[in-house]
């Protein structure tokens, strides 16, 4: 029996989307929601009363970082990670693999999970695999990498990956996974996803906990067939609910997402992992995904970037120094109700801490 | 008539030591109490409402740093800095004098308002002066400095210190003087204070607003015969209350301020600037000071040192890495009634912004 439960309560009538509830044992979640991440077990510059102030419901931690700093056996001491930094509502963990693998490759390369335009096939060619070797080397049974703070040498498999998460103690939890570079060729493509599916089956058989809820996740890049034997294969596995990884071509997403949709069973949740575009945020919902979670709205806040109905607006314009208006009319937000944009222009100007802070407020209550 | 009034509650049986409230036009301050430095116009990692949710009823902002960013007269265009920062309390600035001159030798020495032990004195030798000149030239008028940020040339007078202050628009402000080096030799010190004396006359003159209160600096470095001719001087001129500024020997504040505060009028005001270590506040306290500003326990706060009753704490300390209590026991402050010492030291270790603020909030809500 599932930790969590999952109620659709209303349904798009041509489509995959839906709105619903997600109950885990530490509260609902109304979906579909994005998840703020909180790396590090805190989402940089806020404070919990903040998260839920702005209307967060769940924070997305990653299980990588938190290994190697402070640690998972500390976290768990702490008695998990809701208490250790004090949010008493639903947290998650990510696997760990998105950013093992990315200490490869992508890091290098500037490769994110969406490839600018084609991605370009370098055929049957084992470059992309080969350079990952200084950081991080994969085999069958998991992956060896450096800490990318002190260099030291460290092992995650299904096993490990799950055994940590249990000790952060989420409420959601993710199967290991291979998440492959959108340079990646084919014939990689395919080795990566049989590693995923079998660590799926192992991170399954891992799992001890039963007040923590597994999701399975599905990979297979921008190769359609990819995708479609990757979902037939989680879905029918005994996963809680459903994750969606990797790289994708840009305008590509939402045909992935609608794709795997229709093979996802309908009544458990959907994660689009690690995608956090406001357009395809909007695309995801309307092809069935309940959960999102992405590090860029508070990334780009804190560089100044605030999101708003009308774009972007880079808070560091010139155009702003004077302008005593709130950073987005008719937004409720609390910057927004007590500050101008020409204080937050200040604030950022000045490299103020409290400017990161009302940027990253403003950003994540954003809505249209 | 002044726009503030002073009333004092309590007296000490023995002593200068006094307890009032300071009636502003942003509402009261109990005294004694501490303010909180909100260099440019946000005191670092705090929002307005944690500053009033830790007890801080007023706050002090740097002339100098927001004449230069983002500049006195868009300050003035907000409405002056409590609404520019939404903070509805009480308000302060300081003259910038002490910025300026610390631009010159003090910063270069590393010096600061203490000397450590006794002064060694540079008899009649006006290397103290001299060194001044790259960024900070002083005359009778007044001092031209150029900007720590780009280089561009600066002057300030009493006048434009009192216009750039009423520009501000803080409740209280303080006439424009010359503090020294706890070097300078006395021959420098005499000039200096003939110069800050003539400066308060000229701060008085050129006041134009009624709704701010303008408190005359009392300076004379560490000769005590010095001191008391300031004091004299400046308690006969109609200030709304003193300040008393400059360099100690570290020992010798206590002496420096009970001289001066039996000579300044009782029923007035009397703020020690820039001395914040909780010793000195005790003892100021002691010797009849209502009112303090310092940078240094927010500054040691941003570094990882909280004020705990048991002296000062490191929260980088490997033993805190597991210890889930609060930073201090028995302390009702949001950090502590929230978070763990584990915690805490996590956030600084990873270099997480919420430890700022969490450390910063503790040490200025501190009481022993």
């Amino acid at each position: 029996m599932s930790s969590i439960r999952f109620t659709i309560e209303k349904k798009l009538e041509n489509g995959l989307g839906r709105a619903g509830v997600l109950t885990t044992p530490h509260g609902n979640v109304e979906t579909p929601a994005f998840a703020p991440v909180g790396t590090l077990a805190t989402v940089k510059a806020l404070s919990p009363e903040e998260l839920w102030e702005l209307g967060a419901q769940v924070v997305l931690a990653n299980t990588y970082h938190l290994y190697l700093q402070p640690g998972d056996a500390t976290i768990a001491k702490a008695g998990g990670l809701g208490k250790f930094m004090n949010f008493h509502g639903p947290t998650m963990t990510d696997s760990g693999g998105f950013q093992v693998f990315s200490l490869g490759s992508a890091y290098k390369r500037g490769v994110t999970k969406i490839a600018k335009g084609d991605a370009e096939e370098a055929q049957g060619n084992d470059e992309h695999h080969t350079e990952h070797t200084q950081l991080m080397r994969i085999d069958e049974d998991g992956v060896t990498f450096r800490s990318h703070i002190d260099g030291t040498e460290h092992r995650l498999t299904p096993e490990k990956s799950i055994a940590i998460q249990e000790n952060i103690g989420a409420d959601i939890i993710f199967s290991f996974d291979e998440p492959t570079s959108p340079r990646a060729p084919r014939v990689y493509m395919e080795q990566a996803l049989s590693r995923t599916h079998a660590w799926a089956e192992r991170s399954l058989a891992a799992k001890k906990r039963n007040d923590q809820a597994l999701l399975g996740i599905v990979q297979g890049g921008r190769y359609h067939d990819l995708r479609e034997h990757s979902a037939q294969f989680i879905a029918a596995l005994p996963f809680d609910g459903f994750g969606i990884g990797g790289s994708y071509v840009k305008d590509d997403i939402v045909n992935v997402v609608a794709l795997v949709n229709r093979i996802l069973p309908e009544d458990k949740p959907r994660h689009l992992l690690g995608i956090g575009e406001v357009e395809d945020i909007f695309e995801g919902i309307e092809q069935g995904i309940d959960l999102f979670d992405c590090v860029q709205p508070t990334r780009i806040a804190r560089n100044g970037t605030l999101l708003t109905k009308h774009g972007r607006h880079d808070i560091f314009n010139a155009g702003n120094k004077e302008l005593f208006e709130p950073p987005e009319w008719d937004c409720a937000c609390y910057t927004c109700t007590h500050y101008t944009k020409a204080y937050v222009h200040h604030l950022f100007r000045a490299k103020e801490i409290l400017g990161h802070r009302l940027a990253t407020i403003h950003t994540l209550f954003f809505r249209v």
